[in-house]
This record gives C-alpha cells, sequence and structure tokens, in this order.
C-alpha cells in the first residue's frame, strides 16, 4: 500500500488516516470510525493541551448524553437547527419509552436546565465550565473521518454564564484569543470571521468562527464561539439576583472545538510521505536508528544509540529506538509516516568521530554534531516548529485571493478562500452564496497586514462598504 | 442542609454526592447525574491513576457509542444477559433507520468485529487495549448515582487477545493484580471471587471478581475479568496464523472498572462530616486557614499563610488558602466535607513561636511542629493513607462471619458478607441464595490469613469440600 501523492488530497487524507494508524475506518456503521493506538495517543496529546489552556479559568463537568424530548424541543431557534439531525432513542429493552431521548448533538438542552438551578445571585457569575464529550448528528451526506461524523467522539464544549451582555462579549473574544493559542501551538493558520446571521449557531445572537483552509482550497471551520445573549436564559429560566437585588437574566456564550482540530493538524502539515507533527504533539517525538553495516562496530552502535534514548528519556521526550532488523530505508518510511519530527542515527562514522546525525522531517536533510551539541537538540527544535507555523501560514495567504466582481467570484469558486466587498446584505449574500456555489463565511475580523483591504464598492449592489466578506466551498 | 449521620447510610450516601458537590442528582431523566468541577475533579484524579496502571501493557484506543443490531445480535449468550437492558436508537432526523442502533452496554460487539481485520498472525498478540467510555443501560431497578446508572459515564474496559487458552488465563491474573494495585492505592479492600457459572459475564468462560463491602453490610462489585475463552472469537471469527502456519481461533479477555470505584472511595472511607479521601486522590490536599482574634497579628498571620501555601506548591501539592471572612468553624464544616487530607492553621500563637498546628482529616486531631518541619510533612501523609488503608481492612474483616448451617445463614442475611461450606452444585447454590435471599458470589480465592477456614461440609447438601463461597445481598 503506498500513499497517494498529497496533490491528490482526497485520496491522501483518507489513506493517511488508516496508514499512519490514527483511524480504522472500516466500522460497520457509516461515519463512525475508531480511534487507533496511535492516533489516540495524538487525540491525548492535542486535547491535553487544550484541556490545560481551558482549565485556567474553567472547570470541566460531565453532563449526561441523553436529553429528554420536553427540554430539548423547548428553544425554537435551536430545534429548527438540530431537529433534522437528532438521533432518538425510542426503546430501553422491549419496551416503548414513555419520554423519547435525543443523542446530543451539543449541549445546551442537557446543561441549561442545571443551570437555572446552579444560577442563583450575581455571586455565582461568572460560570465557565467545559466538556470532551461524545456528541451525534446524523449526517446524510457524505461523512469523512475526523471532519464529517454522525458520531463527533470528541467534542470540547464551553458553556459560560455572565451577569451582563458586555461580559458574554468579553468571554466570546476570549474564548477566541484562547482558540488562537491554541492553533499557534498547533503550528496551524486561521481566519477570523462573524459569520452570517442565517448561518449562525441556532439560537445564538452571533456566531465568530475560525476556519482554515485544507489543500484542496476549500475552508475547514475549526472552532466556533457563540454569544447566546439571553435568548436560551429565557427559555430555560436561568436568572440571578443582581447587586440591586432585583432578578434579571442571565447572558450565556458557548464554544467548541471537535476533531477537525486534528484532522487541520494532519492535512495542513502532512506531505507525500505521511504525517508532519509538531514537536509537542508527536506520540514519538524522536526515533534514533542505529545504522549498521555489515556488523562493523555493532556493539558500539547499538551501546551509543541507547545511551542517547536514555538521555533523550531524561530530557523527558518520548523517544524510541528502533533495533529492528529492517534496513534503515524501511526504518525511515515507517518513521516518516507516522510523522516523527526528529531522527537520529548512529553509524560507525559517527563512533569513530563522536557524533550523531540528525533530520528534520520536514526538511529531511541529514546534519552531522558532535555528541555533546545532543542537549541543545530542543533549541533545534523550536525552529522546526517556528518552519512548520511559518510554511503553513504562507500557504494560507497563497489561497487567500481579492476579487472585485461577481464574475471574477465565480470563476475562482473552489480554488482557496476570495476576499470581496459586501455591504452587508442578506440579499447580496445569498445572491452570491447562489450563483458562485459558494459560502459566504461572513465578516473579516482581525484584518493583519497581508489582508489589508481599503473601502470599496458591494459586488453585488454597488453600495460602498469597509466590510471585507469571505467566501468559500466549505467542508 | 445537614449530612446525616453514616449509621443511615443510604440517606448519607445520596446526601454527600451532592452537598459535595460530586453529582448533581436533580437531571431531569431517571437514572443519569452530572459530573460537578470538584466531583469531576476527584475522578480526573482517580481515573488518571487507573490509565496509568493500564498503559504500562496496554493501548488506549476509543470505538463507537453505536453498535448495529446485526452485530450485536451475534453471540447468543451475550444477547441474553443484555438484549432485555439496552437502548435502542431506531431515528435519525425523522426518518426510521435501516438497521437500528444499540447504545453500547459494553464493547464486545463494537470491538471484536475490528479485532477480526486487527488480528492475522501470531506476531500480532497479545493485543492489549482500553477505552474509558459511556456505557449504557437501562436499569429497571431502583437507580443511584454512581452505583447503579442508566448512563454509565466512567466505564474502562479492558479487551486482550492471546494465542493460548493459557496466556489468556494469566492475563486475567494480570487484571486482577492490578485492579488490587488499583484499590491498594485507594486504600479500599476487596474480597476476591470466582463467579458461579450462572452469574458470570454473558458469553465468558469464567468471571473473576472483585466486591467490597458498603458500610450497610451491602457488597459492591467494583471490578471484574472475565476469560472468554474463544468464544466470542468463534463468534466474530477472530483468527490467527500460529507458528506451525496452522490457522486457529484467538483467545480472549475483557476486564472493566467503573465509576463504582469513586463509589467505594466515598462509602468506606467517608465519615459524619463528609468525605475522607486518600492524599494522592484528594482535588484539594492541604487547606491552610489563618486563625485571626481581633486581627492580632493580621498581616504576619497572612504572609506566613501564604508563605506556607506557596512552599506546597512548590512540593507539588494541590493546596489552597482559606482567606475568607467565615469564621474559623465554618471554614473547617466546609473543607472536611470536602475530604481535604491536611488542614494547616496560622495564628498569632504560632507567630509568636515559629511553628504551625496540623490536623489530618482521619483523626481531627491537632498537633504543633516547628515551621522547619513543613518539609517532613510527606512522611506524615504516608501515614494517614497507612491509617485509611488499615481501618478500611478491619472494617471489612469485621463484617465477614463464618456459618456452618443454612439456617443461621438465612438468620444473618443482610448483615455483611457471610462464608460457608459450598460443595460447588448449581443445585445447593441455588437453593442457597432462595432460602436466605442473598447473592452467592462464588468461591473465595486468595484467602488470607484472617480467612482461613479447614474443609467441612456443604451447608445444604453435606458433602465435603474445601471450598469457601461468600453470601452477601448486593448492591
Amino acid at each position: 500500500m503506498k500513499l497517494p501523492p498529497k496533490s491528490s488530497f482526497s485520496e491522501w487524507f483518507n489513506e493517511i488516516i488508516f496508514m499512519a494508524e490514527i483511524m480504522d475506518v472500516r466500522y460497520p456503521v457509516k461515519g463512525l470510525y475508531v480511534w487507533m493506538p496511535f492516533g489516540f495517543k495524538l487525540r491525548r496529546e492535542v486535547y491535553g493541551h487544550l484541556k490545560d489552556l481551558l482549565d485556567r479559568e474553567h472547570d470541566e463537568v460531565l453532563f449526561p448524553l441523553l436529553v429528554p424530548e420536553s427540554e430539548f424541543m423547548k428553544e425554537a431557534e435551536h430545534i429548527k437547527g438540530f431537529e433534522d439531525e437528532v438521533y432518538w432513542v425510542t426503546h430501553g429493552g422491549k419496551d416503548e419509552l414513555d419520554i423519547k431521548l435525543v443523542l446530543r448533538p451539543t449541549s445546551e438542552t442537557a446543561m441549561y436546565p442545571m443551570f437555572k438551578l446552579w444560577v442563583r445571585t450575581h455571586a455565582d457569575l461568572p460560570l465557565r465550565v467545559y466538556q470532551v464529550v461524545n456528541i451525534f448528528r446524523y449526517e446524510t451526506k457524505h461523512t469523512r473521518p475526523l471532519i464529517r461524523l454522525r458520531e463527533v467522539t470528541s467534542f470540547k464544549e464551553a458553556h459560560t454564564v455572565h451577569s451582563s451582555y458586555e461580559d458574554a462579549e468579553n468571554q466570546v473574544k476570549k474564548a477566541i484569543a484562547l482558540y488562537k493559542e491554541f492553533y499557534d501551538s498547533l503550528c496551524l493558520p486561521y481566519l477570523i470571521f462573524k459569520r452570517p446571521d442565517w448561518d449562525k449557531f441556532p439560537g445564538a445572537d452571533y456566531t465568530i468562527a475560525l476556519d482554515t483552509i485544507m489543500p484542496d482550497g476549500r475552508t475547514l471551520q475549526i472552532g466556533t464561539a457563540h454569544n447566546l445573549g439571553n435568548n436560551f436564559a429565557k427559555t430555560y429560566d436561568i436568572t440571578f439576583e443582581n447587586v440591586k437585588g432585583e432578578m434579571e437574566y442571565a447572558y450565556q456564550t458557548c464554544y467548541g472545538i471537535s476533531e477537525r482540530c486534528i484532522a487541520a493538524l494532519i492535512a495542513i502539515h502532512g506531505d507525500d510521505r505521511g504525517l508532519v507533527i509538531p514537536f509537542r504533539f508527536a506520540p514519538i517525538q524522536v526515533v534514533v536508528i542505529p545504522v549498521l553495516y555489515k556488523d562493523k562496530d555493532k556493539i558500539q552502535i547499538m551501546e551509543r544509540a541507547t545511551k542517547i534514548l536514555d538521555t533523550l528519556k531524561t530530557m523527558g521526550i518520548r523517544a524510541v529506538l528502533d533495533d529492528s532488523e529492517d534496513r534503515p530505508g524501511a526504518k525511515y518510511y515507517r518513521w516518516e509516516l507516522k510523522g516523527v519530527p526528529v531522527r537520529i542515527e548512529i553509524g560507525a562514522r559517527e563512533i569513530e568521530h563522536n557524533t550523531f546525525v540528525v533530520s528534520f522531517r520536514d526538511e529531511m536533510k541529514k546534519e552531522t554534531y558532535p555528541l555533546k551539541e545532543l542537549e541543545n537538540l530542543l533549541k533545534k527544535i523550536e525552529e522546526y516548529d517556528s518552519r512548520l507555523r511559518k510554511k503553513a501560514w504562507e500557504n494560507l495567504y497563497s489561497s487567500v485571493i481579492f476579487q472585485k466582481t461577481l464574475e471574477d467570484v465565480k470563476k475562482q469558486a473552489g480554488e482557496g478562500l476570495i476576499l470581496i466587498h459586501w455591504c452587508g446584505g442578506e440579499d447580496c449574500g445569498e445572491k452570491i452564496e447562489d450563483e458562485a456555489e459558494v459560502s459566504l463565511l461572513g465578516e473579516l475580523l482581525e484584518k493583519t497586514e497581508d489582508l489589508e483591504i481599503e473601502p470599496g464598492k458591494c459586488i453585488v449592489c454597488g453600495k460602498e462598504t469597509a466590510l471585507i466578506a469571505g467566501l468559500a466551498r466549505t467542508y
């Protein structure tokens, strides 16, 4: 089995998931996949870091999966958004259930009846909790591991309650800042959009999203934060006694990240040889390979390799020694596929000169250093991560194009992310979406230097506007 | 709200779960509960340790929740054991599903179709994986948080595949050894039984279980390990090429622990004042309380308390400083309820003498030490854990009684665990269960000195036997 070239992105992605042992896609139900041991180790590292970031200001909790129909059916907008795609549990054993149960598609309707009980006064606020759980969507579209699933196995959802609309607004900003920090450490690039009203989270006042651009030019939503205002508070009667002693509806936010963060990690950093993983998240960070030729210096080479392995472990690095009988080429292939960031080789020449050979997964060029330099390896690792980050951001920017007319948008549609002037009106937005067969990602926030664009005319109605919108075909 | 005395165990348990903020029991579906922030922190510590133990020889994986009816219905014994208590998903959105889906009650039927694909030759064996997941049982009996649930949120299930029956047998022994190590570190006592044939895991050759005794005298099963022989391998066609090059059915085991481990921790160590938690698992390990009297030496006391807090944190201890306005009594009450193992107090006298006052959650007596002794606190903590362990084992042994006649068993039934001579026959076993209204836990394995009993006569048929069985009312 050979990995297809990354230029055939869809085939490459499906194959690498399986060949690198991230997931087994052969589970006998559409849209459900199995996390294999190596994939789960990657998930542990990525979600471990996400949890560390959240733990600074959130408490972890765990709510039930099953939501009774009665609670689920309370918030009208929310129901409309989800009722076509929820799974229903109707029977227990041979009995039909009195009250049907929904498998949570997200947990607002499970949590907020409890928040009503937890929140009494302003002293209880802000309330900030999160959980990492499995959620379910009855997807009728084409499913794909890590990207579009019927069981999202790794949904990190945070939910907060505040005493003012302003606090909720600030929390959305803090959530976006946290997500940026998370993706920065994954060396992944993103753009930030305020979703148009017709594409916001069902029941929210507004939705801010992080999108990244996949190698095939389609965008992938990799995080969202929603200001819920007091819409849900009114439905679920979440009130608090404010400082004046009056009862008031609370303000809420929620924000989520799914295993799409791992899809982006794989898709954006990977290459024709396999995975490429930022150092801190790699299940195996360094592989030490003894290079033997006709058993020359075999004992010294094995001793040296083992000593290097031990030193690396002492440094807290997840290292392995590949002392299998395979030829070096086969070893390289195996560890490149798994995205091991650093390969260290020791052969007869290295024994002779007291050196080691190192190569990094992205550059693949071999460099020789004196043995005593081993402890300086961590500095080089920072450079490795920086290279991944830089390359990923460059790729993202090279996939963004600014267009001034709807005709040009139509020609470009599907090839990366298109920025346009947009008046902000729903009619103009829908016309663009329909005619160019793209999604309007919303207003571009946080325009970095590379994305500075002067005000201009809406590409549909011609109205002057400073608002820049993103368009793309999306996953 | 006041905690009932532990002598009223059932009320005490229900209240402490809620008052100590382990779980919120007000979720609007029977048998489903919410892990609150403090409870979840305890869960993190306990399951973190369990995972560490498993990681030595197992890989963590994650399989889907939903099992198609076709796979679920393959193993006849297994179906019989579970079909009355599984939840069925029958609809997605407004569509009826073509193939009904079961919410896993345990994951054999999800995993083993994949094991068939994973296992090819003896070189793939042993295969040892585990996952920590939510499982579902449509319980019609009385439900209770952490003990009998419809959503078991924290099921650790391990599954292994081997090339011989002997290896599978050894794996069951290793599983029991691992579980003993786990419960030893939780300072919890247990007895080990081989379940009678009519109470083994559906589809298994035999089941070994760990039981502990709850304060009300009923036993709680807190871990099981099953030798599956090749029963499931034959159903799911899991074969491997052996060293001779022949295809052979594989041998399997599985073993599980649920959040009952936390139920036992709470029930067995707790007292009239609240939780008592072994040091390593306590979400908060030390509380530092400044004791102020008319603001005398306030600045020095606060400085000293802060310095002690910082020292403890440097030692890697999870410590908090309670600088609230509450009176000392209120502070004691709060932290005792939460089971904080160590309380350190600093008042004017301690400033004067350069000392600190320490008291441990179990003994509640105050001892004064010179400040420089602070770093020796860890030794005292070992003694604290040893006291909890010793007391718990003594309580267990004091709840075990040996009886020679069925009449005496009937009188004693429900008051702890009864040991008897049993011939091993199903007829005699069923007669005991029916007449004394107890469960036969099976053959007692690993008889410690306190449980040495000479051979004697089966209490039903009078046949000579060396087999000692346990009887109890169970949770």
